[in-house]
């Protein structure tokens, strides 16, 4: 159970009976991964969270295969429910004869360890389902947002044919917001009664959530959260995030939404709810514009650590560490620094090499 | 007051005859500043916050009186009394003839709006005292650290003269990695009976905190949550930050200590705690490497701010988006399309120009 997905293996490999070679090289694994072997899913996702060397060669052999997995993004304070949450969605799309794939990029999840047992038992009970794949992802250092290797984890499992991918990440600072910009769909948990954490995060909330989800609803205080929330989204009277694209007269605006993930009373609504949302996303025509922002997002990143990367490389070879100097000693401000490291930049012809 | 520190221009203004001209140039403001003139103290900031053109020369101008302040962080979740803290600091720190700088990176801190009326009481009373400084400087979009002026401002009350410069932020996410980077001693603050999110957040806190104060003292559960923390730090087993540079066995244990900020009980002990700690940082050497790291992630991220312009110069001319098109459409892959975006990458001689 140590990487997150080891659950899953000993299925997977009963009902994979062709001769494996000891190490598949990326285009094999690529190839088994597209035509549905979930060890290969597995492996392809550590080599792109390791930053393997064949990440390159596995993005580009992943390419033509990607764009149609719907992305649902899951965020909510701690103990709302997101867990439990994402199992029962798990379970509807999987009645629909959908193919699920779920990211998890929380600390706290079940999928990491530390939750309660009810959870686990619930997500065992997928993990032995092999039209799911459950995938956990570490968040890197303390950065606080998602890992990195999130989109690219997205990309493998959208190019394996998993129709639904439902990213499952704790909604602290920075994970929150990057989730709003990876999911066509952003749900945002809510439980009744966590006081004034709701009152400080509603702003953040209107401007990330395309649904708001009020889960634990038959705990007292759920009427009010509900109408706390609507309020809320008459009074920012902006169309969410539709409005930052075209200010479209037929924008959406979030709606708030009851569940009790724990006994699916209110799972149907939820997922007719993403479906509305997913239906507006195509026919709006923001579908398109928010993945061309992913995309745009997705390559602005890996330049942007390819140049830190090449910035690291002055730093091992001593030169950062001599203008820090300088800098504390007065002799140089940390702008002409920045210059002088930026002139001495290598340029190189691929990122990362 | 819209500023944050328009309350104290009045008595600078008084105590202020010389004659102004009305757009004094950086080097005048610089020149103003570094003999003690508050009102050029804020321009600076200002301007440093806005990111104006003349960044570049005030930077160079402030360098060879920076590296005298010293810095003291102070962090934790909202609601413990992070600016009632500071403010009984600021009273500690003037009673010993000391020029105190405040920045304030908190939205909800009295600097900005929104607290207490006490606490907007015991600020306004440091306002009108010569020997204080006090600025809130924006969070900068959503991204949950400090604004990225923070050093910045920073040099500038070190270079105008202040002795003891407190960094206010609220404790969530990358804010809370970013002061200890920033400061010479972090304090990370901690209200009794905030329950499972001192559990939560105690492995952080135990990477960043030299001094963990319990203010709030004389509430219930103080005496649980001091006990708490002492188990904590001897469980980590780590010599805190100091671990991270050499292991010395002379290593720093951050220490627990009680407050009651509003009473100003404790207050004498957290100050002399201060005190042993900045005696610890010079006589171990850590002093200088903590400011020699402080230095050279400054250097990075004006480095990195550059290069990211240079990227977003290229946004603009429409290529990134034709290349995110072809990934959304599957003819590339992210990394090839951030290599040919490096390719075309220009070169400048300077940061930002």
């Amino acid at each position: 159970m140590s990487t997150g997905s080891a659950g899953v293996r000993p299925a997977a490999r009963e009902g994979d009976s062709r001769p494996r070679p000891a190490r598949p090289g990326p285009a094999e694994l690529t190839a088994a991964a597209l035509a549905g072997d979930r060890r290969a899913v597995a492996r392809l996702i550590s080599l792109v969270e390791h930053e393997s060397a064949a990440l390159r060669e596995v993005s580009a052999l992943l390419a033509p295969h990607t764009g149609r997995a719907r992305v649902v993004g899951l965020t909510g304070a701690p103990g709302v429910g997101k867990s439990t949450s994402t199992s029962a969605l798990v379970g509807a799309y999987r009645a629909q004869g959908l193919r699920v794939g779920v990211l998890a990029i929380d600390p706290s999840s079940p999928f990491t360890g530390g939750a309660l047992l009810g959870d686990r038992v619930r997500m065992v009970e997928h993990a032995t389902d092999p039209g799911v794949f459950v995938r956990s992802l570490a968040t890197r250092g303390s950065l606080g947002g998602l890992s990195w290797a999130t989109p690219q984890a997205l990309r493998v499992l959208d190019a394996a044919g998993f129709d639904v991918v439902l990213v499952e990440t704790v909604g602290v600072g920075q994970a929150e917001v990057d989730i709003a910009s990876l999911a066509d769909t952003t749900l945002v948990l809510i439980a009744p009664g966590m006081g004034d954490g709701i009152q400080a995060a509603k702003a953040g909330i209107m401007e990330i959530a395309d649904l708001l989800v009020v889960n634990k609803a038959d705990r007292p205080g759920a009427d009010h959260t509900c109408r706390d929330l609507a309020a809320a989204i008459r009074m920012s009277g902006s169309d969410s995030r539709a409005g930052t694209a075209t200010g479209s007269p037929d924008g959406w605006r979030p709606e708030v939404l009851r569940l009790e993930a724990v006994t699916g009373q209110g799972l149907p609504e939820l997922v007719a709810a993403i479906g509305r949302h997913h239906s507006w996303l195509e026919e709006s025509g923001e579908l398109a514009r928010r993945r061309l922002r992913r995309a745009g997002e997705e390559i602005s990143q890996i330049a942007l650590a390819g140049l830190r990367a090449r910035l690291g490389a002055l730093d091992e070879g001593g030169r950062l560490a001599r203008l820090a100097e300088a800098v504390t000693e007065g002799r140089l401000d940390p702008y002409t620094a920045a210059d002088t490291l930026l002139r001495e930049l290598p340029r190189s012809r691929t990122v990362g090499s």
